[in-house]
């Protein structure tokens, strides 16, 4: 979004508008503003309590001025809940909140930063006048993980750029490097490559086992928070459609970018959720990665039950749409923004801003 | 803060202020009114690439519609930065930002909301004025953790709220129980101990083999970022003082809320900060615990270096000023906003608001 007018002038006259409607952002362009929130909290959902005994004690010194102490791991430990963070604007034009639920071996970072140090997302979002709700799953980041092999009973998957690199399609396998010269990407990548280690600090190590709890605290977070919207991403996807399936009455709309699987034939019924607005945003090269034609093909036999019991199942394939270079971390790509739009258009035709 | 005023009313007079000033909060009472950002983002600050070769590859799947995958741990991985959450305010009353640092096992939530779900000091120092700036340190949080044995060399500490329960000052060391009727706590004790289910979901692994790294971050982080406040706690005491040490110019107030340690001799002089304004608050219950008398022993052997040189180090004891009760975690308990609006007071003496 463009303005010809200086920021000193712009600010002033939204300081107007906004002391004219209880100091809210009114800018028709998200991007541009200030965010005037009622609160911002973050806080706990779900989980449960997971006794050990029969444990050795060991020795400790926390700091180099401590005595040495006894640590004993028996007893209590938490496990299984979700961190959320709620921004609650004080005018939102949003009917509802939206919830954004990161990927696989990430966390709600995603949302909030891309690796150049451009705005995220849930900026976006909050300047477009949503109440937004910024997790990280069971595991990740503020939510703390569960000691192995007591209780997680495996190891998780520390991930690398190396492996990322063709997962996430920023090139061929064999194309990371730290060294942006040395990169092999692909021809017309919008991901900042050359600030790959930059993206690499917000890898998390993820658990293949922990997928029953994550869906039972995103359930207990929709129970909570709900109604409202969730954009999930990447590994989201079981979790944001068995969530809907769960509380149909609950989700107004999903919007899924690259979703890494749909669900189970046994585990669904389009006509559940066939009055929920579905979007699934893909990105490009695709149709180059056997990975990602079998993630889009299971994907689309869950959502096409959706439009075949007669709901809204829409597909935004971003290169047909001539919206080319995006890689599966799309709302980090250089035309992030741009996306994001798109995704607000279709929200705002969904009938889900006053 | 009690207010006679229904909150709509009072709103909507913070509402006409806030119109007047450029739209940030005015109001002298800390916890009313709207936080009016210009933005929030959350980034990584230091760490560095370490390769890891020779280690054996294995199958994953990641969901259970993904085909099964060879998961490779050969490669970079970005180890020893931290996160922090940026909080910019449209026009900040703080002369300079405060950053919130807090302590072992425990990440920034700390100062994001108590375990009975009041408001945390986050929020309190916002709408106070101030901008913000709360990390999670290495290894915590969303500042994702290095694996082991291969990177931290050493499994972490999985601290229980059992062995919490003493070292934390919420009563004696066999008072933990989960059901708040079998709890055994301090007489007069602030804590919402009621609430110890919740205040065991923040808890995460900490590592004690990583001080150098989170020494180094912090230090990236206080070049990128200040000058600045730093409020600490607990195992931030080392951490803020080595800081302030290392960037005398940069630092322009540190408040230690129950610091568990000075510096050791060797590592500082006292006339190298005497400039900066020093703090400390410790709780109750202090006399009664060999751990908490070492600790502040030696806070006060650092500190009083300080005043010697002709600086300022002030102590906030708390019971001694007549505010009893508190824990270790202060800003938790049931009269955090009470030590809140002390320590702002504090600040304001300091002349550090417009």
């Amino acid at each position: 979004m463009k303005h010809d007018r200086p920021i000193s002038t712009l600010a002033l006259t939204l300081g107007i508008v906004s002391a004219l409607s209880g100091c809210a952002s009114t800018s028709s362009s998200p991007g541009d503003g200030s965010i005037v929130l009622k609160s911002v909290r973050g806080f706990h959902v779900g989980g449960e309590r997971v006794s050990l005994q029969g444990l050795p004690t060991k020795e400790i010194r926390t700091n180099p001025q401590a005595p040495i102490r006894i640590s004993n791991p028996n007893g209590d430990y938490q496990v299984g809940q979700l961190y959320v963070q709620q921004f609650s604007l004080v005018s939102p034009k949003g009917k509802v909140p939206i919830l954004l639920w990161h990927g696989g071996g990430l966390t709600g970072v995603t949302w909030e930063v891309t690796p150049d140090g451009r705005s995220g997302w849930h900026e976006f979002f909050m300047r477009a006048g949503y109440d937004t709700y910024v997790s990280d799953a069971v595991e990740r980041g503020r939510a703390s993980w569960a000691r192995y092999p007591e209780i997680n009973k495996i190891e998780p998957e520390h991930r690398t750029p190396n492996q990322a690199w063709d997962i996430f399609r920023f090139g061929p396998s064999d194309g990371y490097a730290s060294d942006p010269a040395k990169q092999k990407v692909h021809p017309g990548q919008q991901f900042p490559a050359a600030s790959i280690d930059q993206f690499g600090k917000q890898f998390v190590a993820r658990w293949t086992t922990s997928d029953a709890w994550i869906q039972k605290a995103y359930n207990e977070l929709v129970q909570r928070v709900c109604p409202c919207i969730i954009i999930g991403h990447s590994q989201a996807g079981q979790f944001v459609y068995a969530a809907a399936q769960a509380a149909p009455d609950k989700i107004k709309a999903v919007v899924m970018v690259e979703p890494a699987s749909g669900l189970e034939p046994a585990k669904f019924s389009g006509a559940t959720v066939k009055h929920i607005p579905h979007l699934t945003v893909w990105g490009d090269y695709i149709t180059g990665s056997k990975l990602w034609t079998t993630y889009r093909g299971n994907v689309q036999r869950y959502t096409s039950t959706i439009s075949a019991a007669g709901g809204t199942a829409d597909t935004f394939d971003l290169p047909a749409m001539g919206v080319r270079g995006n890689s599966h971390m799309v709302m980090m790509d250089k035309n992030s923004d741009e996306v994001a739009r798109l995704i607000r258009n279709w929200l705002v035709k969904q009938g889900l801003e006053n």
